[in-house]
C-alpha cells in the first residue's frame, strides 16, 4: 500500500501537471460560431483566447532572443502561391479555429520582427511590454475618441497628456489644443489647415479661390508629408506668391538634422507667418535634458507634430498635433454635425473631441502611451532616449575612422541617424569618379539585400540629393545594445567583403 | 505512514493548485525596469502579460453577461479628481507593475462596454473575438503597412481583401485599386482628392488656381465627412461653379437611407462627373444576398468608401477607399520619396504601397478583418448582415403601432437604422404646436441620461432638419437578440413613463 500511495501521489502530480499544460485544447471541430456570444461560449472563449496569448507569448519571448532570426525573408509571389499549410485566398465558408490559430501562428512566421535587437530599419523599432499590454487592453475596450460618452477614461487621457506635452514644450501652462491622429503625415496636414485657417478663415467656406496664392516654406530634407500637405490642401507647390506657413524640422527623417528654430522663428514673427515644428521624429529628445536643447525655440511655435511611436518607443500608431492657440482647431474643422455632438448632453460636453478633428471615428492611440509614462515615468523616456542616442555615438567613434567606412556628413549627428557608405575593399583603391559612384551606388542595396535573406539584421540605405544610397542606421529600439551595434558592422562587412 | 503519505498526496496537490490559480504573483516591487528586454526579464514579462491578459478575459467574460451593466457613468470632473485609487495624472517617477495592473483594471471599469448586447450607441458596435484576437496579434507584430519589406504579410492579405472586395463590387475581375484609411472620413476624402486629380491633375502642383472653381455633390443627410473634405481641399461650398464630383449616399448615419446610385451614376456618365459612393455605413449589405440590391448600381461608381468596421462588426479601425481605376491613387499621392520606397530592392515594388497613401506610417487595419473572414468565410458575414436586419425589423414592427411611439419617417427603415420619438403619457394628448415641439425635444436627452446613469442600455438620439430630437437604434452587434430589443423598449417606457 505504500508504493500504491506513492504512485497515487505521482499520477495526480501527472495529471494536474498535464491539466496545466494543456488546459482543454480547443476540439478541432470548433468554429467561430461557438464563441460568445453563443450560448455555452465562454468555455470555447477562453481556451481560444489563450491558445492565442500562447503564440503571442511565444513569439515575443523569442523576438528578445538574439538567436531567433529577424525575419525569414520570401518574395510576394512565393507567399502568394501558398506555403505549407498557409493560404492567404479568404473563402465563401468558415474555417475552424484550429486552422485560425494555424494561420495566426504562420502570419507570425512570415512576418518581421520589428522588436527583435537588430532590427535597425525604420525609426519605429522595438516592442515595449508595456505599451504592448496598453493595445491589447485599447482593443479589447473597441471604442472611439470622438465623445466622452463612449471613451469617457481616454478622452480625459488624452487631454492631461496633451497637457504635459504642451508643457514639455513650453507653453504657458500647457494651454493650447491638439489631438492624437493616424500619423505624422495627418498631423503636419493638420498643421497646414489650420494655418490657412488662422490667417484665411473664409477659405473653410469659400474654397483657395478666396485667398490669394499661397506659398509654404519647408527645408529639401524634410518629410515629404509636407509637400503632400500642400498638394492634398489645393496648395501646389508653386514660388512667387504669399508666404503663410514656414515648417521647421527638428529631426529630419535620413540626416535626424534640426533646423535652427529660434532663427527661423524671429523671420515668422518679422513677417506674420504660422510656424510649424516637425518634430515627428526629434520631438522625442524633448523629453531629454541633455539633448532638448537641439528644439531651442519649439516655445515659439504655432504648433508641432510629435509621434511617440518613433523615439519614445510607443507602439504604433500614436502621432500628436499640438496647437498653441486654443479654440482654432475646432475652428478650422467644425461641421457641428448634430447626430454626434449633441449639445444637450447630460455632461460637460466640451470633452467631446470629435468635432475638432478631420476623422468621424478615431481610434485610441492614447492608452498605451498613457500607460507607458505611468509605468517609465518621465525619468523613464529621458533614460530611453539618452541610451539610444549614446548608442549612436558609440557607432559614429566606431565607424567614423574605420577603414571602409565613410560618412555622408560631417560632424557629429544630431539625432540617433548615423549615415555611411560602406566601401568593398575591391573599391577602396578606385579614384572618385563617375564609375566608382555608380558601382558605390549598388553596394547598400546588395548588403541589404543579403541581410534580408539571411535574415540576421536590418538596416535601412537610400540616396539623397546628388549623394548615392548609402546606409541610414537608426536607433529608437529599447532591446539594442553595443554589442548589437558591434553585429551589424561585422554583418556588413561579412556581406559585403567580396562585392 | 499510510496516514503521512495521504496527507504529502494531499499537499502535493494543494501546492500545485495553488501554484496554477496563481501563477507566481508579480512580486509588488517589480517594475517595467524588470521587463524584457532587461536580463532575465522573461518571467516577469509573461507574468505580466498573462496577468493583464486575466483582466482582460474576466472584461470579456463580464461584457456579454447581461446582468452587467453597460457603463458605471461618471462625470469629467469626478475623474479627474480622481477615483479611489485611479489617477490620471503623469508623474515623473515610475510606477509599479503591480499599480500598472492597477490602472489597467479602473481604465476598463470606467470605461463603457461597447460590447455588452444592450449597446447600441453607435454604428460600430459589438466585440467579435476573432477581430480581437487579431488585433492583439496586429499589436505584438507592431508593423507598418507602408513597404513590403516590413509587412510582407499584411500587404498581400490587403491586396487580395481589397481585390475581393472589389469583386463583391462587381467590378470586372475585382480590377481597380484601394487602400485601408484610419476611417471613412478619411476614405471619403481621398475620392475627392483623387477625383479632382483625374479631372485636373495639375492642381497637384499648381494648386487650386489651375482648375476652375468647382464643385461637390451631395445630399442633406449625407455624412460631414464630405463637406469636411470640400474644406480641407480647398473647395468650400459654393455654387455656380463646375460640377466635378457627386457623392451618393448608399445607408445615411441617421435614417440608413440609400440614394439611388443608378440615377445618380446616368448623371454622372451624361455630364462626365466622378461618382462615389459612400457606403461607410451600407456596404455591408453588398454580402448578403437579400439586401445587396439597396446598392445596385455601386458597379458604376468611380470609388467606393467602406467600413468593415461599422456593419461587419470588425473591431476599429477598419475602412477602406476602393477605387475602380488602376493607377490613379498612386498618380495622385505619389511624391517618390527615395529614402522609403527605393526601387533598387531584391524584391518586386509594385508591392509596396506608401506612395498611394497620403499616409507615411500606416497602422496594419488588415489583419483582423482578414481573420475574421477566414474563420466566418464570405457567408458568415452574410449571416450577420442578414440577422442585424431581422432584429430592426423586429423592433419597427414592434413600435410601428404601439401606443406612446412615432416613426420619424414612414416606410419600413431600409438599413437596420429605426428612428422614432417616444412619447410619454403625460404629452400623448397634447396638440401638435411650438409647445409640443419643445417639450418632445427635451424628452430623448432625458431619457438617455438616465439610461446612462443606471448603465443599463445605450442608444443615440439627434435632432435632424425641423424634426426635434428623436431616437435613432441601429443594430450592427452580434450579440443583441430580440429580447435585448424587448429590454430597450421596456427601458424607455420605465424611464421615460413619468416625463
Amino acid at each position: 500500500t505504500l508504493w500504491s500511495l506513492i504512485l497515487v501521489c505521482l499520477l495526480v502530480y501527472a495529471v494536474l501537471k498535464f491539466n496545466s499544460t494543456m488546459s482543454h485544447p480547443l476540439l478541432p471541430s470548433t468554429s467561430f460560431s461557438d464563441l460568445l456570444p453563443a450560448k455555452n461560449g465562454e468555455e470555447p472563449t477562453m481556451q481560444f483566447l489563450l491558445e492565442v496569448v500562447d503564440i503571442l507569448t511565444n513569439y515575443i519571448r523569442k523576438t528578445f532572443d538574439r538567436s531567433t532570426k529577424v525575419l525569414d525573408f520570401h518574395h510576394p509571389h512565393q507567399l502568394l502561391e501558398g506555403m505549407e499549410g498557409f493560404n492567404l485566398e479568404l473563402s465563401d465558408q468558415p474555417e475552424s479555429l484550429e486552422q485560425i490559430l494555424v494561420d495566426c501562428r504562420d502570419t507570425l512566421k512570415y512576418g518581421v520582427r520589428t522588436g527583435h535587437p537588430r532590427f535597425f530599419n525604420q525609426l519605429s523599432t522595438g516592442l515595449d511590454i508595456i505599451g504592448l499590454a496598453g493595445e491589447w487592453l485599447t482593443s479589447t475596450a473597441n471604442t472611439n475618441m470622438f465623445t466622452y460618452e463612449i471613451a469617457p477614461v481616454f478622452v480625459l487621457m488624452e487631454q492631461l497628456t496633451l497637457k504635459k506635452m504642451r508643457e514639455i514644450i513650453g507653453w504657458p501652462n500647457g494651454e493650447g489644443d491638439g489631438l492624437f491622429s493616424p500619423g505624422g503625415a495627418i498631423s503636419n496636414m493638420y498643421s497646414v489647415m489650420i494655418a490657412r485657417y488662422k490667417y484665411f478663415p473664409e477659405v473653410k467656406t469659400k474654397g483657395m479661390s478666396a485667398a490669394p496664392r499661397l506659398v509654404l516654406f519647408t527645408s529639401e530634407h524634410s518629410h515629404y508629408s509636407i509637400t503632400k500637405a500642400g498638394a492634398a490642401l489645393g496648395f501646389g507647390k508653386e514660388n512667387g506668391y504669399v508666404p503663410l506657413f514656414v515648417n521647421a524640422t527638428a529631426g529630419t527623417t535620413v540626416y535626424g538634422a534640426f533646423d535652427p528654430i529660434n532663427d527661423i522663428a524671429d523671420i515668422c514673427e518679422k513677417y506674420n507667418l504660422w510656424l510649424h515644428v516637425d518634430g515627428a521624429w526629434g520631438g522625442g529628445l524633448l523629453m531629454s535634458r541633455r539633448h532638448r536643447h537641439k528644439l531651442s525655440g519649439v516655445e515659439r511655435a504655432n504648433s508641432v507634430t510629435w509621434n511617440p511611436h518613433k523615439m519614445m518607443g510607443v507602439p504604433l500608431q500614436c502621432s500628436a498635433i499640438l496647437v498653441r492657440e486654443k479654440g482654432i482647431l475646432q475652428g478650422c474643422n467644425s461641421m457641428c454635425a448634430g447626430y454626434l455632438f449633441q449639445p444637450d448632453k447630460q455632461y460637460d460636453v466640451t470633452y467631446d473631441t470629435g468635432d475638432k478633428a478631420i476623422q468621424c471615428g478615431r481610434h485610441v492611440d492614447i492608452f498605451k502611451f498613457w500607460l507607458m509614462w505611468k509605468a517609465k515615468g518621465t525619468v523613464g523616456f529621458e533614460q530611453h532616449i539618452d541610451r539610444c542616442l549614446e548608442l549612436s555615438e558609440y557607432l559614429y567613434n566606431k565607424i567614423k575612422n574605420r577603414p571602409g567606412y565613410e560618412m555622408v556628413f560631417q560632424g557629429e549627428p544630431q539625432h540617433t541617424n548615423v549615415c555611411f557608405w560602406y566601401i568593398p575593399p575591391s573599391m577602396r583603391n578606385m579614384p572618385d569618379g563617375e564609375e566608382r559612384r555608380e558601382r558605390l551606388h549598388k553596394v547598400a542595396p546588395k548588403i541589404k539585400a543579403m541581410m534580408m535573406e539571411s535574415g540576421t539584421t536590418m538596416v535601412g540605405y537610400q540616396p539623397q540629393g546628388d549623394k548615392v544610397n548609402f546606409f541610414r542606421m537608426v536607433i529608437s529600439n529599447h532591446a539594442a545594445t553595443r554589442s548589437d551595434i558591434d553585429f551589424l558592422i561585422d554583418e556588413i562587412e561579412r556581406l559585403g567583403h567580396d562585392l
